[in-house]
């Protein structure tokens, strides 16, 4: 029976599995997390809004639905075409007669200084987490000192729907810890500023959704600030073009992602915008018909005419390719699939068509902007409860749905319920970095 | 206004805190973690039956309701009694005119070679956290692994109720894992060891209630040796006395708990057992009546007639003290908070009396044993449900009731779901080891 290796357990790996369920083929999920996760949610867990366990799915459980296919856990470290096998680090050789790849993305940097070092991230569960024990220790660091000047001061850099959303929940994060948990923060010192190269908010939805979310945000106490580039991060905080320093506390880095460079760097071809690997229009790597590259690693050409989601296009993608987006990941990875079938029973492949089903972000509680795909702009509560309600569909697993829907009840009727606990990413002892360097803290969970 | 200074947001301290909720004092609690840890049921976490959320609870939200009461999140680096202070480890200082030490335990080698580097423990969130990775990682590598030798063998040291606890609730994960999740384990070759020096389980509980657990035990597949001592563990496993070597996969060591010395060593006096700070009867320290010591860190002696629980000392306390429970916690916690607020109205301070509501363990799903104060015994699923009802009842915060509810019914109509993640403790990149130094662990989280 022919093998299929799948590499990614995310929105397109799990598709592309469940895709395969009733086919005569044998299934190899890879991943060096034995979870997938749901990143659009990712903010909620960086702003203690949701536990890391709320938008983490265990692989093996997602894949009770497809027998055929088995979790295999381990991290890629290399690729061998000719052999048509994948190298695990810990030495194991995976063998395949087609291979998806739906390794995923990393967060982009740019090349701008000090953002390795000394900025946090919102791409995988560990990052979110870790944004989550830093701002919370940032509070309580600031609650004990007497000294207002220690006020902390976040900086979000990028004005997509992660950062939009990240600097919205950290502003009623903030709310909460001083008005209900009774942080001995000054409101009027107490930060949260928004930064962005471009001269609006959320580049991929028309201009009122973006004018929208920018006087929502500044209503809520986010000092948004756009048209300013980065020059550079330190410890100190954000260098911006033209030479001001914006002193910080901490730097959330959402300006965009990258192809994850560590599993895609052995594949040959072309690379398009952030390192992604150049696909034919049915997805496969050229050359390779056997092997097909989706979800967030791919540079899908967009036809453009076909798809209404054009000028959806977040600013940091080029015009040409598809943006990186769950949506298109879900149906690359079940197109891919379906690639598969074909080939087995000797049929021609089909061009990718991605079919637009609209954009979204809150804007903290209550709150958000969606464009459907007919064009329809949604905002307000009537967006948020549209948001809400496209996530939970999505949200894997009936049991994350139930507590899911059970932490945003409390969020909307105004309890400020959540998890906020500082557990530590670090082994109790000496303060340690994590592994991008961030600044230490010697008070989160030792 | 006078001030109270609390040590520790356990049982014990938040008990004095909300006893104090609306005298005329100024109350700081200090802990080195933002959140209180119900204890009782870590070994769930450790199973990956609950999320470390679920039995973690922010303490600046059980405070809400004592709205007298700071919450300090800092670590205690020492006590300076005769200028009335504290020392946290930033360098603040706090003075008080009343102190309450509820520093709490740690877990207890008995200076058995080899423990504290190659044995993982359960005392801590952080500790419970890190035994579900190592277990899950540990049946990760055997499903990738061809060779049955390889099959994980699981020890737990100690057979006291975490043991037992433990012991049932790992026998239910691993067949969970065999026939949900489908790992390829061989049931014959994977093993759990259930080990203790004394001749019955749970000595705390009646001979019946001891056999009986052993019994459940033994028909759920767990191997219980007990009479026989630990001489050292390794990386290989467990030497026992005698000088046999139980190989072992992963050893977990519930064998008792000794006071956290860290804290505790600054203060004056006798100690008792597991270097526990001797009290007077009202739980001051001798010759300084505006200190208390309560809960874990407090050898309180046993007046012995006055309680009906003598028997269920467990045999690694003296019967000449009480032990180490919640319930003991709790209500000396109350005590002492009690007397400060005598010492305030210049009335006599009063003995502390234990109240012995009984004891309970359970023995995996649908069974526990519970020996009620009137000495009446329950098991079975009967048991199992008092057990549930009482550990709901003492959960603090009404959210984590629910959720843990709606895990607690998916476990017991069978509905094999729970948290079975692999979130790293340790920072992507190369293994590292905990704080214990235990076994690294090249899949987890990495």
């Amino acid at each position: 029976m022919d093998r299929v290796v799948i590499v990614g357990g995310g929105f397109a790996g799990l598709a592309a599995a469940r895709r395969l369920a009733d086919a005569p083929v044998e299934v190899e999920v890879v991943d060096q997390h034995n979870f997938h996760t749901f990143q659009p949610l990712l903010y909620e867990v960086a702003t203690a809004g949701l536990d890391p366990a709320d938008v983490a799915y265990p692989i093996r459980t997602v894949l009770r639905r497809t027998p055929n296919a088995h979790f295999v856990h381990g991290r890629v470290s290399g690729f061998d075409l000719a052999t048509r096998s994948i190298r695990l680090e810990d030495g194991r050789t995976l063998s395949y007669d087609r291979l998806i790849v739906a390794s995923g993305a990393a967060a982009a940097v740019f090349g701008v200084p000090g953002v390795v070092d000394h900025a946090l991230f919102l791409y995988t569960l560990d990052d979110a987490r870790w944004v989550r024990n830093q701002v919370l220790a940032a509070l309580e660091r600031s609650d004990a000192s007497a000294d207002d000047t220690l006020a902390p001061v976040i900086v979000v850099v990028g004005g997509g729907p992660t950062g939009v959303e990240t600097a919205g929940a950290m502003a009623e994060l903030i709310d909460i810890a001083i008005r209900h948990d009774r942080l001995r923060l000054d409101p009027q010192r107490t930060r949260i500023v928004l930064l962005d190269a471009k001269t609006r908010l959320l580049p991929g939805f028309p201009p009122g959704a973006s004018a929208y979310a920018e006087r929502t945000l500044r209503a809520r106490g986010v000092e948004v600030r756009l048209g300013l580039g980065v020059d550079a991060v330190s410890p100190a905080g954000v260098t911006l073009a033209g030479g001001e320093l914006l002193p910080a506390t901490l730097v959330i880095w959402a300006a965009g992602v990258a192809v994850d460079g560590t599993v895609a760097a052995d594949l040959p071809g072309r690379r398009g915008p952030g390192g992604r690997v150049m696909v034919q229009p049915d997805l496969s790597l050229p050359d390779h018909p056997e092997v097909f590259i989706v979800g967030d690693a791919a540079a899908v050409p967009d036809p453009g005419l076909a798809t209404p989601g054009e000028g959806h296009l977040e600013a940091d993608h080029t015009e040409r390719f598809l943006p990186q987006l769950a949506q298109v990941a879900i149906q690359s990875g079940d197109h891919a699939a379906r690639q598969v079938l074909s080939l087995l029973e000797g049929r021609p492949t089909a061009p990718f068509a991605y079919h637009d089903k609209g954009v979204m972000a809150t804007i903290g509680r209550r709150s958000a902007v969606a464009q459907l795909a007919n064009g329809v702009i949604v905002r307000g509560s009537l967006g948020w409860l549209a948001w809400l309600v496209l996530h939970l569909v999505y949200l894997i697993g009936f049991r994350n749905r139930v507590v899911v829907l059970v932490n945003w009840a409390w969020r909307y009727f105004r309890w400020p319920s959540g998890p906020r606990l500082i557990i530590g990413d670090v082994p109790a002892g000496p303060p340690t970095v994590s592994r991008h360097g961030q600044i230490d803290c010697p008070e989160c969970g030792a």
